[in-house]
């Protein structure tokens, strides 16, 4: 290694976990027992055929995904899924797609599911600054409606179901940013969906955890890689998939297998972000969080200090410390701090200490 | 190194250039001014940005690109596109897609285009066996022709345009298995197209080239990922592109220009077809080639010997000496050796003597 590596805070693509890199890396030129590198193997040869088993194996495990799901590797990041999700459910069905809007993600899915289908948007925070998540009580559910989407945790906003909702439909989740990092009840789920650049791997491959019933609802007029029937049927090889990722992904969830799976990762993800927000509240108003205490996000922990001149203080003497990309996204500036699976507990240990000495300091 | 590395002579995911491997290798754990990986750093980076600019300049460089072209950096695969280019294009003009078939990737593409708009085969090589491409004479296109489309290279048979169609629309070309193998005219074209995975780098990124009114095309109810309009505004980042295969494309290109650009990666290519084809025409026919003689491919050598039982043992033995993934197609069978042109000339002399031996051998 020619460089330093800093504590990198980065919402996505975020920091992976150190082994899983240096595995990698080892292997680049030549996968064991293949003569090539990953990026140079069929998505056909009995080695990926290895990996991709594995990868599905390690996500059924690790969530407890039950038989009657399909669990597909798909591209396009979630974005394309907002508008596939509705094109395959809605079209052929007739139903409503009923959405709770939280944030930045929510609202975009809603507004991409429009042009495929009826969407009805049956709650949204956006009066409010986006900083609650909706009560069971507050959701009204349409009589037609198919599922309930919803978006676990809003990366910008910073805030996060404490659990999710309670409806009579199936669940639609965009869980991108929080996958892995707490056990699931999937049974609930019509379809979990995470691109996997936040918790789950490199940018350019999507997890898409889709119930039977979900999957056969696919239109037959769709074209193949639009339709997640076919893609479904073909284990997610209708055309080559996207290899390298898929292989990140199985490093990935045999690392959070050895970490001792999801209990384990959402206890050190609880007491990592305890940590800051802590720090925060005893900061005496010198930093404020965007989100209300109990939808706080243990993944994203979105903050200000008490001026946009400090913001920026705080971030270039961040920097010099070799903590990085701690800036809020350009829509709700201030900080932001993500703090995925893979940030070391030191890291934000390194994050914390910085923070209690800026506001000593400025305050 | 752990392991040897071997010749690979897959079709693709295929061979990428050693360099290009150890350089990503070098850099896997921290880019230089980064403090983290390229897997971990956001799209919306200084470092990205600058390697997102290298690549598209190189590419225009490469292929000389005029100025009222797109190049655009996707997801999906070939055939993702394959529905996306009439989704765009038909729906909106209502016009006719022409589509000359030429064997398994065009025809593939003519059928999901189907599925969009009005398509229309003008000529098809199917009764023939694709063993050839049409001649210019017997390219008779309607009347309502948005454009012509053709498959370069059609892998799976190993046949090859020996340069471009002429005709009086603009060409849509998929050139996944032969983009920077040779120059092109890109002003002949609407739209030239390539998955990454056979030349360009590793399978999750398509290539997308497109004349400026052609991307003016898209309708505006299309969903935002669907639309070429959308992602050529954002310049590929209407959301998280797949950053590591844009970065091993940076690379990949950077590589072709160092070798002298593709007037110096065609000559090569043409010397490393014929060490090949020359051992088969000097062979008394104990290797036979599927296309006819002036289409045969420079990037996918597609033969057979006498009998599957001798194919078998070929492949046997050719891996037993370095020689991997030389079986054909499971449409075609026989041998396939595929040199991309990141497969080095030591490589194909190594396959020609082995060829040469084993004839002697067998025959």
């Amino acid at each position: 290694m020619s460089e330093e590596r800093a504590f990198n805070f980065s919402a996505g693509p975020a920091v992976m976990p150190l082994p899983v890199l240096k595995k990698i890396q080892e292997e680049l030129l030549c996968l064991p027992g293949c003569g090539a590198s990953i990026l140079e193997i069929s998505h056909r040869s009995k080695q990926f055929g290895e990996i991709l088993a594995r990868t599905k194996q390690n996500v059924k495990d690790l969530l407890g995904v039950p038989d009657n799901y399909q669990i597909m590797f798909l591209q396009g990041g979630a974005l394309t899924h907002f508008a596939m999700l509705p094109m395959n459910l809605l079209r052929s069905t007739g139903k409503s797609g009923n959405y709770l809007v939280t944030g930045n993600w929510s609202k975009k899915s809603a507004s991409e599911a429009k042009t495929q289908g009826k969407v009805d948007v049956v709650w949204d925070g956006k009066a409010e600054g986006y900083v609650r998540k909706p009560t069971d009580d507050e959701i009204k559910l349409t009589d037609d409606a198919l599922y309930c989407y919803f978006c676990a945790n809003e990366t910008i906003e910073g805030i996060q179901y404490p659990r999710e909702p309670k409806v009579d439909v199936p669940l639609i989740c965009d869980a991108s940013s929080e996958i892995f990092s707490r056990p699931v009840d999937i049974e609930k789920y019509g379809v979990l969906f995470a691109c996997a650049q936040k918790n789950a791997g490199p940018a350019g491959v999507v997890l898409v955890i889709m119930r039977d019933d979900f999957v056969e609802m696919s239109g037959d007029d769709l074209p193949s890689m639009f339709s997640y029937k076919k893609l479904a049927e073909k284990d997610s090889m209708l055309n080559t998939p996207p290899t390298f990722g898929i292989y990140s992904m199985a490093l990935v969830t045999d690392w959070l297998k050895e970490q001792g799976g999801l209990e384990a990762m959402a206890a050190l993800n609880r007491e990592k972000a305890s940590l800051l927000y802590d720090a925060i509240d005893g900061s005496n108003g010198f930093y404020r969080v965007h989100g209300q205490k109990e939808y706080r996000s243990v993944m994203n922990v979105s903050f200000r200090t008490p001026s946009e001149e400090l913001d920026k203080e705080f971030q270039e003497e961040a920097k010099k410390v070799g903590l990085t990309n701690l800036n809020g996204h350009r829509s709700v500036k201030g900080e932001r701090a993500s703090i995925y699976n893979a940030m070391p507990r030191e890291g934000v240990v390194a994050l914390r200490d910085f923070m209690v000495d800026f506001a000593q300091k400025k305050g």
